[in-house]
């Protein structure tokens, strides 16, 4: 944190030679890829399966700030980010194609280490890194990442097709990676004032991670299939809850009961948020970057999740017009507001 | 050329606004697309073909100028450019996804004349736009489009593959888009010494066409599957002959001799090259973004290609160790370069 280590002037290698350079340790891993990077395409085949594919961005000073934001994590998140997307069609990302466009402060070394850290979330995800390219730019850094995956028709799921009376679901906890960007924020604030300052960042490392080292819940795509589940509607929560809540509501034509009291939160964001003085509810439904799961299953599916730890049930989908709202702890209802934090 | 129209600022829309806005006049004809924009991901149906997956950007000042790049032409070749990739693996484009991070110079006007080009690119080549997000950056525009592609199993071809005694077979003519970029960069530097004259590009359509709005070589595709040739090598020229050839020969282990001769060159192009002082074969050689198809057949494939007006054999695979040679008019003997345009 808050290093510069950067040594190499990328000039002498060309697009050519960085993309070999890069591209030399790639191993494939997915049954579905054919060819992957080093021609003018990439070959895949999905066996009979539908492909899902997906497109982000990820922009200095917009998505990340570069004093707090260690190269390899920015990578890793940039590709996880994407994956969850694919995640939120109930599908398993297996590729990814990655473009990269920085200006010429960013060394070999800098891009080398952003580059591994996609790599380490290839690895680790068993997703086949197919293609990419890279190019200069007057200022900044700006890395595209388009994630492809397969699931069988009939089991993908949109953000359209919550019934009335299913159940609104979602995986782990909320709010830790927008509370971590608080104290990321903080701590990186106290070092501008006062450079022999050692940001604290201690006891911490639950909400930083969540901000810096998000993961995809490819393992819940999983568990869906195993208890044979298939969730009438999916979105990730990229943006916050509350934002997710209203796309669901929007493209399903159903309004979302919320109970304040079943929202996850984790005993050290909900620390954090008080050291902030920020209500924790506030956090879980507002707080982007979780990169956790949002999705609606039926009634009879119930006795399927109620045991998992790592599932909550926050609510209920009902007719149209009685509007999103928060039933808090004390038994008032609150209208939500679809206040995520919109990307610039 | 030169104007500026700059009106709403894209603030108030923000990004989610700013995409349902661009994507609401999209119309999917792809029979391999189930789901376009709106979700978190678009789902595609391959029905058992290969899908060929490529991404590329375009970055303002490094691969255009905005001087004398109308914005619609920018977003037909920077879809265009994609196309062609998918073209040669010997695939038919039938999605793409696009990203755009661009500066708040730009207006929403200015984006929607960008993605309108990008939309007619489309409705030409019958490709689907089913993704893509929008982002702020400091300065400059970045456009990033990935393709995704079908062919069947065993048809597609990849740069390496070519044999010796294959001939070396390129599509319409070279040297037009580099020439046509010498006259829009001349062109300019006129206006910039003195703004009251206007540009002369009259009676140039032809090369001034080829840099802005170049097209990918589909037809090609099609015709090799209706003479049922699967070439053994290919790419497509997007940085220059020269450059190409060296990267077959070095995938496929061959040299190659080519035939000044052959060379196939626009009569525009010989003048205008003759007018800069400029070798038209250096023109030929070096100068990018044709987007025409270099490919390598077998000897026997010869009859079915011969009488194509618009399929140059222009020379042939020989031993690996014999070097990448033109053989001039006047029969002298020289070696390649690879100096096709290296992108930065």
């Amino acid at each position: 944190m808050f290093e510069n280590k950067e040594k190499t002037s990328i000039d002498k290698l060309g697009e050519f030679g960085l993309i070999d350079h890069l591209t030399s340790v790639i191993e494939l891993s997915s049954q579905h890829t054919v060819l992957g990077t080093g021609d003018d395409g990439a070959l895949l085949d999905a066996k009979g399966k539908q492909i899902v594919i997906s497109t982000d961005s990820l922009v200095e000073n917009v998505h990340f700030d570069m004093m707090y934001t260690p190269l390899k994590h920015l990578g890793y998140k940039a590709a996880v980010a994407n994956f969850s997307d694919i995640c939120a069609m109930n599908a398993v990302p297996e590729q990814i194609t990655v473009s990269i466009s920085f200006s010429s402060k960013y060394t070999l070394e800098s891009i080398e280490e952003l580059y591994s850290g996609i790599l380490i979330a290839c690895k680790k995800y068993k997703v086949d890194l197919v293609g990419g390219d890279t190019c200069t730019i007057p200022n900044g850094l700006v890395i595209n990442v388009t994630a492809i995956g397969y699931q069988d028709a009939g089991k993908e799921v949109k953000r359209g097709g919550a019934k009335e009376g299913d159940l609104l679901c979602v995986t782990g906890d909320l709010g830790g990676a927008f509370m971590g960007l608080q104290l990321l924020e903080r701590e990186k604030r106290v070092f501008l004032e006062n450079k022999e300052m050692k940001p604290d960042l201690q006891d911490h490392d639950y909400i930083v991670g969540r901000q810096l080292r998000p993961e995809a819940r490819v393992d819940l795509v999983n568990m869906l299939a195993e208890h044979e589940i298939i969730p009438t509607s999916m979105i990730d929560v990229s943006d916050g809850l509350s934002s997710e809540i209203f796309h669901l509501s929007k493209h399903s034509e159903v309004d979302f009961a919320v109970y304040e009291d079943k929202l996850p939160i984790d005993q050290d964001t909900y620390n954090m948020a008080m050291e902030f003085g920020i209500d924790p509810t506030t956090a879980a439904l507002n707080g982007g970057e979780d990169y956790e799961i949002l999705f609606t299953i039926p009634q009879s599916d119930y006795d399927k999740v109620k045991n998992s730890q790592d599932i909550s049930v926050i609510g209920y989908a009902r007719e149209k017009g009685m509007k999103n709202q928060l039933i808090s702890k004390s038994g008032n209802v609150h209208d939500l507001q679809a206040q995520g934090w919109q990307h610039e």
